[in-house]
């Protein structure tokens, strides 16, 4: 448990103080090792510790359903609604407040076309009909008897990110810029087991989702999809789903845009060809610079972002940050992140955490001695397909900057000589 | 997509009607094939779908912080006090209602010395001391600028399945006989890096670690434990602790009793021999038959518990149901888990949730035809060491019936002809 012999294990690995990423990867003393002076944040030198207030007498007792503390109240969705059109609106996962992969149930993005109905689970049936052999209706009962799977998966809305297509760089927390995606446990029944059950017809190719919200929000599935790795969503993180992620059943489409995990669901019809539904061609649709209109466009691909340091969440003093955020694909697992702090002149591999889950969060850190000057900070996620990140500066070319959906471009965090942390197109 | 041409994919593969864990395994439809009408949990024939009341008027807005719905009040920690001493007692995971592997943080077991201690974030401090070259005193922000790792792990209390060592079987509901266990995603500052900073001097073997609770909860650690995966956590499921698991910070020491993850951590002293405080001697020993008590007893050894079908979950008819509950090991990753449907005569495998990590809660299932008479369900885990987990009567045999301590022995629940599920010795 030696320390101070030699710095190698802090090594300077790209532009504005990047350091290796080994001091994520190992375990135990001795790999840790040398050079901890360097890694330090400067914690106090010891002083005596009094006896808190709250050492002096009992606190308070046990309960059967837990709260956040007092003090961490401001930890909480950023609610955005729709003006005039009631219950349509979304609200924003606060990244920049968390840490890990996994998203709480109670701070999960919503995005709602008519508000949270408030369904009776007796009542509710899901009911598969149109192109199969045997139209079945299945009660929430039923379908815990069903064979289920459990998955740690993303869900991200189409337009997540969407404000950082607009001409001038949005100065908002990382978590409403991108606060339209989280990450959960899901478990419920495989579509491919209930589709067999009702005996899907040659020819048919698409299947039709509606909810059951009052909007009757209804997208087009592809059948394929419906028979890899679709299922009826019943848990999410452990208990059953949360009124606002669909209570009592979601569809849940993993990777593809979340408006397609069609919440609340209520009918499957297999059909044909695609619908072209309101909610998929009136909206989620990505308009080109050359006047065409793509739709139908499903997988959210490859992307990350740098959750801290970033906009409101300003550097103390120089020395020793972690700099960390999420990466992720829609199209499998992601192979690599970089990181690079002088504006992508320079990049280094970030550290991934363990274990690395297809179409899942993947949390990355980088090691990072700020010497108190002004640096750019960004992240490149490269999925196992190869497909790597683009810059913003490639889609707006393509795109124009008057489109919300389906951007995926590489986020930069200015950092001033003072700490301050922006926004900013890089 | 044709069906119904064998029954292969539903093979018996042990007594009482265990099927073939296949049709967990399979992804996409080629696979799950022919005899879906043995699979069939008996779905309604379709009938029309009413417009429900729920669509006809927009629901409730986007909220700040979310909660369960009201349909799923019933879904709560079980508390037990202690009587006569103010704060101290336990709440339990209701687990035979939860699916999955994540453990909601509302809903993670609780078990508290002297209550829930109301800790002002900006004046609480942790202390490190003891046998090191440079004491070092830590404020929450100071932790926050270290590296940090994240890991889906359990915390088991030492207390848990301790009903289950008495006389009798308690007829309790699985998550109150098993309920003092959970798994989370945890996310905090590994000890390694502390301690250099520290600089441990040579001879130490020993940390002293204390919470800020009335109850002053404290434990020894082998330093070992601490040098290899021990974490300061300060995030758990993504945000921050709760008041109940240790907010602002709490030890965790993957795999090991549950009590020695120091709550409100305020304290670690670096120290040549365990310290014998009250919280390990008094409380958390093992007294043997031979009079004897084993102490400083640290991993929780491998087990598992079928949590559904399982004591007040009745089945309601003949046909298929999956068999699923969770397995662990404190000394590493679950490699297998074998689940009997005959009281024990014949074993087969249960397919294991993926991925399966270490020293973490397993989601294991079991395909299962009842055929509507009595059966004795049991399931036994074996972990990467190959340690396999004991039946109660060996551990009786050890030990006697009057401690509560490490009981990882296999739970059976009998399943009566009508369906009634109960707590049986078997």
């Amino acid at each position: 448990m030696d320390k101070g012999r030699n710095g190698s294990t802090l090594e300077v690995v790209a532009g504005n103080g990047l350091l290796h990423r080994r001091v994520f990867l190992v375990q135990g003393a001795g790999l840790v090792g040398a050079s901890l002076t360097l890694l330090s944040a400067r914690p106090a030198l010891a002083e005596p510790l009094e006896i808190p207030p709250w050492m002096k007498a009992p606190g308070t007792h046990m309960s059967a359903y837990g709260q956040p503390s007092t003090h961490e109240s401001g930890v909480q969705r950023v609610v955005g609604g729709t003006p005039n059109v009631v219950g349509s609106g979304v609200s924003f996962t606060p990244h920049h407040l968390l840490h890990g992969t996994i998203t709480p149930n109670s701070l999960h993005f919503e995005r709602h076309h008519s508000g949270v109905p408030d369904i009776d689970p007796d009542a509710h049936r899901l009911l598969i009909h149109g192109a199969v052999r045997r139209p079945l209706t299945f009660s929430v009962d039923a379908l815990l008897r069903y064979p289920t799977v459990t998955r740690i998966q993303f869900l991200e809305c189409a337009g997540n990110s969407g404000q950082n297509l607009g001409p001038q760089p949005p100065q908002a927390p990382a978590g409403v810029i991108h606060g339209l995606m989280s990450c959960s446990e899901w478990t419920g029944v495989p579509l491919a087991i209930l589709m067999e059950e009702a005996g899907v017809e040659r020819g048919a190719e698409w299947v039709l989702a509606e909810g059951a919200d009052a909007a009757a929000m209804s997208r087009s599935v592809p059948l394929a999809k419906i028979m890899d790795d679709a299922i009826v969503a019943l848990y999410q993180n452990g208990e059953r789903l949360r009124p606002e992620n669909g209570y009592p059943m979601r569809l849940f489409l993993p990777g593809y845009e979340g408006n397609m995990s069609v919440k609340w669901l209520r009918r499957l019809k297999v059909v044909s060809e695609a619908t072209m539904t309101r909610d998929e061609t009136s909206h989620y649709t990505d308009v080109l610079l050359n006047g065409k209109a793509l739709i139908l466009t499903y997988p959210m691909e490859v992307k990350s972002i740098i959750t801290n340091p970033s906009t409101g969440l300003a550097l103390q003093s120089p020395g020793f940050y972690e700099i960390t955020g999420l990466a992720w694909s829609g199209l499998g697992r992601i192979r690599r992140v970089e990181v690079s702090a002088d504006g992508g002149r320079s990049w280094a591999d970030a550290a991934l955490g363990d274990p690395v889950l297809p179409k899942s969060f993947t949390r990355f850190r980088m090691a990072w001695r700020w010497d108190g000057g002004p640096a750019v900070l960004m992240s490149r996620a490269i999925d196992e397909t190869g497909a790597v990140q683009p810059t913003r500066a490639s889609l707006v070319a393509e795109r124009g900057e008057r489109q919300n959906y389906h951007n995926n471009g590489i986020q930069a965090w200015a950092v001033a000589a003072g700490g301050e942390v922006s926004n900013v197109y890089a």
